[in-house]
């Protein structure tokens, strides 16, 4: 049995066919039609997954169905995908438009929703409590509790880059202030870095980016904290106190058995993990040494939105 | 059949019997012993059991479990009190002390997580999920998942009063530095209130109170905003916006169907629900006109732990 997944993003279309076992036989990928009508996009989709069926030498009648994880909240009951600004959606019915060009049973979900999905589908032993958050842009997560993803009576939960680190702080996307992605972001890294370097141009950070600050990213600061600099080191100590203090509050809130951290910056592995494990294990709720969450670094990355979608119909 | 609630508290131990629609047929309380060792705690909770059971006019053959709801966290499946600092209890096997007096199954749960429990179980109509909080000394709360009271893996989710509002802010019991508790607690409230006092000797409230602070309660500020005096609404709106700006972040995070407000503070009704309410609506993370949560007050208050204990044994 084989299972589509696709990973609908604002820029490009992922989409894959993989095993009951999560094994990705082939993918590929297109550009996301720009500000185009929710049929092109489908449409973009449909042809997609033709291709990729082809091109895996899978037999059609041997899909089993279609997951499609799409930014923004959905009615996964109704295959409805209910808004998306970033690709301007608003209640468009991803199942009924997806079956007007291939016969196949469709599920939809959040794309950090698969992502978290993705990772407890895979996992060996799995953790039926557990959290996944994304640090990218934004500040995604998913959950699943008692082995089920977690999505909430709408459809929109885990939404963690949105719970309050600061009240009346630095101003969010989503209109308030003090949010939890408004620090902990790979964006609030980068911000911090290009800060640091406008203030210490004479700094070794300073002096290397000062004339090319377009080259700074979230990866900078980590390589000066590896290369023994003060300034890296200073920047990545703050930024991880600030992920940290959100995941205290995450972890207050749904102990969950597991936490997993996502996004390309968890390449960093332990130079990323060992301080927010430190912070975390400090300013928890003291309960008594009671088994504490265990945080991770994410196992499959980029493809667990693939997968994870392709696994909502497994 | 009928079912013994406990509500063990730091200053009394309430306990009932319960029908099993949630009628209290009987209760009574006792004194918590003070600062006493597990097993005296242990001896009053049976004493008042056997006094209650005969009372009620129940036959002992129609009981049938003990259910308690303590503070702290409880490892539920094996009866065993993990942590509660005002009780001084650290790994209790209550469920085993309890079954030498008695011999009935023995359920333990949170307090807080009992009183979720007891509301969800009491609705007419139930939302399978929802969130409960309480607002009084501290902040409490509990949640109920697809049907289930959600414990976390370790007995200790739903720690509400302790996400963060203001990072480095309001030093918090906890050893936290700027927790919902110490914000949107009623103690939180009196301490505005009292400040408000201390710098405005020459208002409304401030010639009322000056001399005579100790009166000051939680009440206070709710009572003159309902009287007209601008202080006490002032204080009455700076406080249901920290409440709220903390439910922001529950519903972002949990998207409950429905959110109870529980507490003595509660009484206000409308006066304390019509600002957060508004609050809200108003910073809740954009999603596109989905259906939000309900913001509530608790319908059964007082007797929801005791009965939310009872029926951790339905």
């Amino acid at each position: 049995m084989y299972y589509i997944g696709i990973d609908l993003g604002g820029t490009d279309i992922k989409c894959g066919v993989v095993d009951y076992d999560g094994n990705i036989l082939y993918k590929a990928s297109a550009p996301t039609p720009a500000s185009d009508s929710p049929e092109n996009i489908v449409f973009e989709m449909a042809q997609l997954v033709s291709r990729v069926i082809e091109s895996s030498g899978v037999e059609k009648g041997d899909i089993q169905s279609i997951g499609i994880g799409s930014p923004g909240s959905c009615d996964s009951k109704n295959g409805v995908l209910l808004y998306a600004n970033n690709i301007n959606f608003d209640r468009v019915p991803l199942r009924t438009l997806m079956q007007q060009h291939i016969d196949l049973p469709v599920f939809i979900g959040n794309d950090a929703n698969c992502a978290a999905w993705g990772e407890y589908c895979m996992m060996e032993k799995k953790c039926p409590n557990m959290v996944f958050i994304t640090l990218g842009t934004g500040v995604g997560g998913g959950a699943v509790i008692n082995g089920r993803l977690y999505e909430g009576f709408n459809g929109a939960a885990m939404e963690v880059g949105h719970i309050t680190l600061m009240r009346s702080g630095k101003k969010c996307t989503c209109g308030r202030r003090g949010c939890y992605e408004a620090y902990a972001s790979v964006s609030a890294l980068k911000e911090m870095t290009l800060s640091y370097i406008d203030e210490n141009p004479e700094s070794p950070l300073g002096k290397k980016y000062k004339d090319c600050k377009s080259s700074v990213t979230g990866k900078t600061a980590f390589d000066a904290a590896r290369e023994g600099d003060d300034g890296g080191a200073q920047i990545v100590s703050r930024w991880t106190g600030l992920v940290a203090e959100g995941l205290v509050d995450i972890i207050n809130l749904l102990q969950p058995e597991l936490l997993l951290i996502g996004g390309g910056i968890s390449r960093e592995g332990d130079f990323l993990l060992n301080p927010i494990k430190e912070y975390v294990s400090k300013y928890i709720y003291n309960c008594g040494n009671l088994p504490q969450t265990r945080i991770e670094i994410a196992a499959h990355q980029n493809d667990a939105g693939l997968i994870g979608a392709a696994f909502l119909g497994r």
